[in-house]
């Protein structure tokens, strides 16, 4: 039996704090964690402040098999995460020869100035790998267990891409969704019941609400398929049951 | 002048660090903060387990002003926040007698059956006032600085909309955003030359990337309208200048 592989993320922005931007990274990172079985977590949205960059950092990376970080690579004043990964680390953040000249040869070869600020996208903590940008050149990097990556979504989807592959994956939670007509008070205590005598399943309760009604969505989550059908045929019999009972 | 008035928020909810449900709770809270002038200063996204709740619960409300929660007070055994926040505050959870009143007097009047799965949603933890629900009945509630709230945007929405004439607001954030037609390389050096000559105002970059292209939106922030205006000129002399500038 494989391992339970787990995961965090954080989110480097000022921007989702303010309302400015909406996040899109997290519900993708999510999708990704649960296609390729690793849990996710925990996920913190932090400012963009050196301090509180590297507590969370050094908190999740303790914690958990990997974490993963968006936001605060580029090459203005407010991109602080390389260096606060670094310090996190207690590592110095310097030019990272492959990739200094990896970026040299891509802005000579567009007649573009490799100035300051880009080669500010060049400087990587001691140690750390890149991770492949194929949008930007820039890469992101992976340090220990934590992988740094872009906050633009379309960069951070390509560079999680080149992540993927090298992720040690744990067992698949496998689920299975009970549609329910109804709202959770009228199944809250034969559900428990049933969430009682399948202890290996997690059963979760997803209220829904449009337009005056209520319904319920059932998720039934479990490592093994025989647990996840013993329990999700439990839910379903309790959801036919209901059919025709009074509310 | 007013204080810096400053919250975070949890978000309770396995669903969302599934993937299953994508969150838009975050983005609402972080809108309505800034409208109001509250420093939206951290959001943690935990799963359902009572130890990780209390955990984000004690650890950001004593560092905020205000905590926000959302998820997990419905009727079902996986709703297990407000048990949570009364163990993270050290106290009972019980029937809050004018919330149960109010409740089975609702259900009474429906004709529907007050079980016990209902009467779970009228146990608040000892000293938390309730956080009406116009949607559903159920309420949220507030203990100390910390808010609990539903989950469901709808509900969510509603009780917040309740909380808001209750917070001290601190002075607000102004804010400018100068369009910048050119990727974030182009001026780096310059906005960070600009940042440190307005040291009372805080300017971000966000890079933007679609089809191909690169632009960046600059967005200045400050408390005052002068700070504001004059560091946003100085970043539109730095955009209109780059016009005829050679890439």
């Amino acid at each position: 039996m494989a391992d339970i592989m787990t995961a965090a993320m954080i989110v480097i922005g000022d921007e989702i704090l303010s309302g400015r931007t909406k996040d899109r990274n997290i519900g993708h990172l999510a999708d990704v964690m649960a296609a390729i079985g690793i849990d996710l977590k925990e996920v913190r949205i932090v400012p963009d402040e050196e301090d509180e960059i590297v507590a969370a950092v050094n908190a999740l990376r303790a914690r958990y098999d990997y974490v993963f970080t968006t936001g605060g690579i580029g090459p203005t004043h407010d991109d602080i995460t390389a260096d606060s990964v670094a310090k996190a680390f207690g590592v110095a953040c310097d030019y990272h020869p492959a990739t200094y000249a990896l970026m040299a040869a891509h802005y000579a070869g567009r007649g573009i100035e490799f100035n300051e600020a880009r080669k500010r996208m060049a400087r990587l903590p001691d140690g750390a790998e890149p991770i492949a940008n194929p949008v930007s050149i820039a890469p992101g990097f992976r340090i220990g267990n934590v992988h740094v990556m872009a906050g633009v979504p379309a960069i951070f989807q390509a560079m999680l891409d080149n992540v993927v592959p090298t992720l040690r994956t744990g067992q698949k939670l496998v689920s299975a969704t009970v549609h329910c007509p109804y709202g959770e008070g009228m199944i809250g205590e034969p559900l428990a019941e049933i969430q009682k005598a399948h202890p290996d399943t997690i059963i979760g309760s997803y209220p829904k609400y449009l337009d005056g009604s209520f319904w319920t969505e059932l998720v039934v989550r479990a490592r093994s398929e025989a647990a996840l059908e013993a329990a999700r045929a439990a839910v379903q019999a309790l959801v036919d049951s209901l059919a025709a009972a009074p509310r």
